[in-house]
């Protein structure tokens, strides 16, 4: 008898495990259940619909060739049976049926199934506050939602509150700056994207924002909404403060849905999404989970982390397309890379933070590295910064963070692959990365980087941290600033400090009688190469505590 | 007594083998010998300074910050001395000296070293040819080259013949046609960069350049030059052919200056380069030699190869620097990354082509897969192509190749970390790469590849190369080439060829009794995802001998 497989949900998991089964076992009897009507949709691209650069919503519905995604799609050319708007009530295991029902006229019926899959994905917390149900205040959840909102643009919305400052909440602020929109981000933490950046980035991305006239408000937690005529006018915060919006968007994160799991008695993770083996089973060997509602492995702890994301689903798609038609892949697990662009800003990460890896236990040594990110003679050159993370006694690459205008998310794919190898710095500082003035510099930004913390970890290089040295100048203590820059470099500005010192690192052979031999001295220039190279030339002439400042003015994550 | 390091040659392995060396050990007395007056020049630039998309030569010769990297600065800001215009003639390895001629004043003098480190770099192969010598007819070796070059582009010269097909002549050719001139190509090997990439991709990089105006001619030794006046007018090829061309560039390659090595008894390697072991010693232990002179190991296979690139000579340096300062670090070899742009096009490869793969024994199965860069709705979402090739036995990758206007780069550089560890096709399937529309695809084009390998490995997926399927279609066989395409994709332009015929895909199952249950089917699309879907269905419809264009139309490297 065909084997029969029911599929539970039908936007990213759903639909791939669906197609991968169909060409696995041309026999199975596979049908896809959806509670909506879109299927397979690009949820990750509603930020760019609504900041105009896709012009056409039904793009996020289609395939590449523009074929709609639809009922008759899945029938016709992957024979799947396909049934909308029709929401899966509750799972008999013992009997092995879901009990489904058709949203368009109430009916009920039982679907048997030899293998259930649940791709049930995720959905937007929505905190009960004063004024969520106000008009103008909404969620980004489907292309639905995307288009309310666009249209809100389009009849003249021009000043948006975001509610939250994580990944979808960086996104649509980059979306409504580039519709010319004034907008306030307030993030309940004391900084942006606080789950993936470490404070210096969060901090550099903060600056970035300002300087573009988005109103930044962190340590701001929301009280809740005011409206007029049922309508959004004002956010109110837990201070007290009030801020005008014609319009609110909430993102303060997804939560998996697990009631269907759940209520059939299946394991439910210490994450709080449904617990799977790498088989992509669940408690139950006859049901798969995956996508969205199910919770990860970290690759580099083995803990287990809930990290959604479309990618991550795509896989958990073919390798449960592999089990339920007799396979045995195994999902290996992720290393939580997340990348998201605002404006011209490229952000991401991969691996550990130092401040979770620090949580951990690791003893983890870090760099701060501005780069460019090709050729900086050839046109076109942008930096940014990297944050390497590693582990000081097994010189374990733990993590990267990349930061701005230039092409970090490139070397955010190296490191994410090197983390899958249980790469140390050695490994990374001795890859064959690609080489040629378009693309990189001759030492690529991550050589660079695993390079410097090599430095640190055998004694050469001693950085200070930003936010140590920021503590540092609010005191009196006395040690020297020492900016090697050129004098016309340190003319253009520098650290406005008392204690800033300027000699080139050209004269500092030559001029290091103007230093004191036994105190501190801090050097900085532009992106710490130099600071670098001076700390060993006063080093080598007897100087006793030298230092340099971790990334220097380019990271510098305060105003000069 | 202080430690003497004396380095031969001041361009890239040199200065950074000094550099790191006196931040290791400020009391060494370390002394840089260069026959020419530039010093850690950008030799990569080069085409670009050509193509005017950098305006000044200097740009080339001094760090990021515009500081002239002249003896001056060596001394100044790194405490390294340096001998500029001075050639090393001999080295006495029992008196531990070189001789060393100044060629400004034809002195001679020796100078002493405890390590010496050679850095003597490659040379353009010049061929010993009639008209060689012709005014307009220049190799691109230093800057000065380059800039003789962009002087004749200033005066007026419009015509330029290529001799080489290989990196340099790609990228001296994109220079060129951004010029606006009438560029030739001479490659006396069948086709465009024949060391580097598998048949399909230089006829695809054929295809592309031919486009743009650029005259191909593959196979076609050049016999020499005529000229009139001392200038020449005139490439012949061994056929007799005779092409007009107001300048000449010269570009079939380098060869590692040895003579040094070789009069002093060092072992050079069967590649022709100098022989060294992981600590970067050549055959006497007091010698050090890396960068362009050197050869390397292949980190997949363990053989000797020659593979000069700026990028390792880095590496080199820092490794020298470590070890002559009494370290004792590793440089565990290359896995031979090259990338290169010409115009619009991305094009690059890592480890093993198919044909290399071949030779060595390996059970090749390859991937040849067109993919957008980033999420096909996303503006500016251009496709590439990738070709994967890996071990049939070990499921283990051995190389890639990518190329097209979209960002191959990346991905090259993806496969270079996952060489370094001996990836299999699930490690690079796995991996949690960075996902976010402007960057990828949810699926990104390396985990494609690797899945499409996957399936062919396992017995799903049916591929015929475009190189066979082209080989089949000149004779009389019958076959069904099936389009699964739309018809109105179809009616744009398919395959030329009496055996072909339109299903749509969404039509297939309802019309599979136009196809022959028996009879060999080769199905295409546009980029065989569609292709392969439609092997799948037929071979699950009881269809018995049914395969798929690898790649199908947009990988199709012929004229259509």
């Amino acid at each position: 008898m065909a084997n029969r497989i029911l599929i539970i949900g039908g936007v990213a998991l759903g639909p791939k495990a669906a197609s991968r089964a169909r060409r696995l076992d041309p026999d199975a009897e596979i049908t896809l259940v959806e509670r909506g009507d879109l299927f397979s949709y690009a949820g990750c691209g509603m930020p760019f619909y609504i900041e105009g650069s896709i012009d056409d919503v039904s793009s996020l519905l289609c395939t590449s060739q523009g074929v709609m995604r639809d009922e008759k799609y899945f029938v016709k050319t992957k024979g799947i049976r396909v049934l909308g708007k029709t929401e899966a009530l509750r799972i008999d295991r013992e009997r092995k049926t879901v009990t489904v029902r058709d949203l368009r006229d109430g009916g009920v019926r039982e679907l048997p199934y030899d293998k259930l899959v649940l791709g049930v994905g995720a959905k937007p917390i929505v905190p009960r506050m004063e004024g969520i149900d106000l008009g103008g205040v909404y969620r980004l959840y489907s292309p639905r939602d995307a288009q309310a909102i666009r249209s809100e643009l389009d009849s003249g919305v021009r000043s948006v509150a975001i509610i939250g400052g994580g990944l979808i909440g960086m996104e649509v602020c980059g979306a409504f700056v580039s519709r010319g929109c004034r907008v306030d981000v307030f993030e309940m933490m004391d900084r942006l994207v606080p789950a993936l950046l470490d404070e210096e980035l969060s901090l550099l991305l903060e600056n970035y924002l300002r300087e573009r006239g988005v109103g930044i408000h962190t340590g701001s937690p929301v009280k809740g909404f005011r409206g007029e005529g049922g309508r959004v006018t004002t956010v109110i915060t837990t201070d007290g403060g009030e801020h005008d919006a014609e319009m609110v968007i909430v993102a303060i994160g997804v939560r998996p849905n697990t009631e269907l799991a759940r209520e059939a008695g299946l394991e439910i993770g210490a994450t709080g999404a449904i617990a799977v083996n790498e088989l992509l089973q669940t408690s139950d060997p006859d049901i798969y989970a995956g996508g969205d509602c199910v919770e990860n492995t970290c690759i580099l702890t083995g803990r287990k982390v809930y990290a959604p994301m479309g990618s991550t689903a795509n896989k958990h798609g073919r390798v449960i397309g592999d089990n339920v038609t007799g396979g045995s892949t195994r999902f290996p697990g992720v290393s939580s890379t997340v990348v998201f662009r605002v404006l011209d800003y490229n952000v991401g990460k991969t691996g550990l933070t130092e401040r979770e890896a620090e949580a951990l236990g690791y003893k983890v040594v870090t760099a701060l590295t501005p780069r460019p990110d090709c050729s900086s003679y050839y046109p076109g050159s942008s930096s940014f910064i990297v944050k390497l993370v590693a582990d000081r006694e097994t010189r374990r690459v733990l993590g990267v963070q990349g930061m701005g205008l230039g092409e970090a998310v490139k070397r955010i794919d190296v490191v994410a692959t090197a983390l899958k190898f249980d790469a140390t710095l050695k490994d990374l500082a001795d890859l064959d990365l690609a080489y040629a003035p378009p693309y990189s510099t001759a030492i690529d930004a991550i050589a660079h980087a695993a390079n410097v913390v090599r430095n640190k970890i055998e004694g050469l290089a001693r950085g200070v941290p930003p936010v140590a040295l920021r503590a540092r100048l609010e005191g009196d203590e006395d040690f020297v600033l020492l900016d090697v820059r050129s004098e016309e470099e340190f003319r253009e500005g520098s650290l406005s400090d008392r204690r800033v010192v300027n000699i080139p690192l050209d004269m500092l052979r030559d001029r290091r009688d103007e230093l004191p031999r036994d105190g501190e001295i801090i050097i900085f220039c532009r992106t710490s190469v130099r600071a670098y190279e001076a700390q060993r030339a006063l080093e080598g002439l007897g100087f006793r505590d030298v230092k340099f400042l971790d990334g220097s003015l380019k990271a510098w994550p305060y105003p000069l």
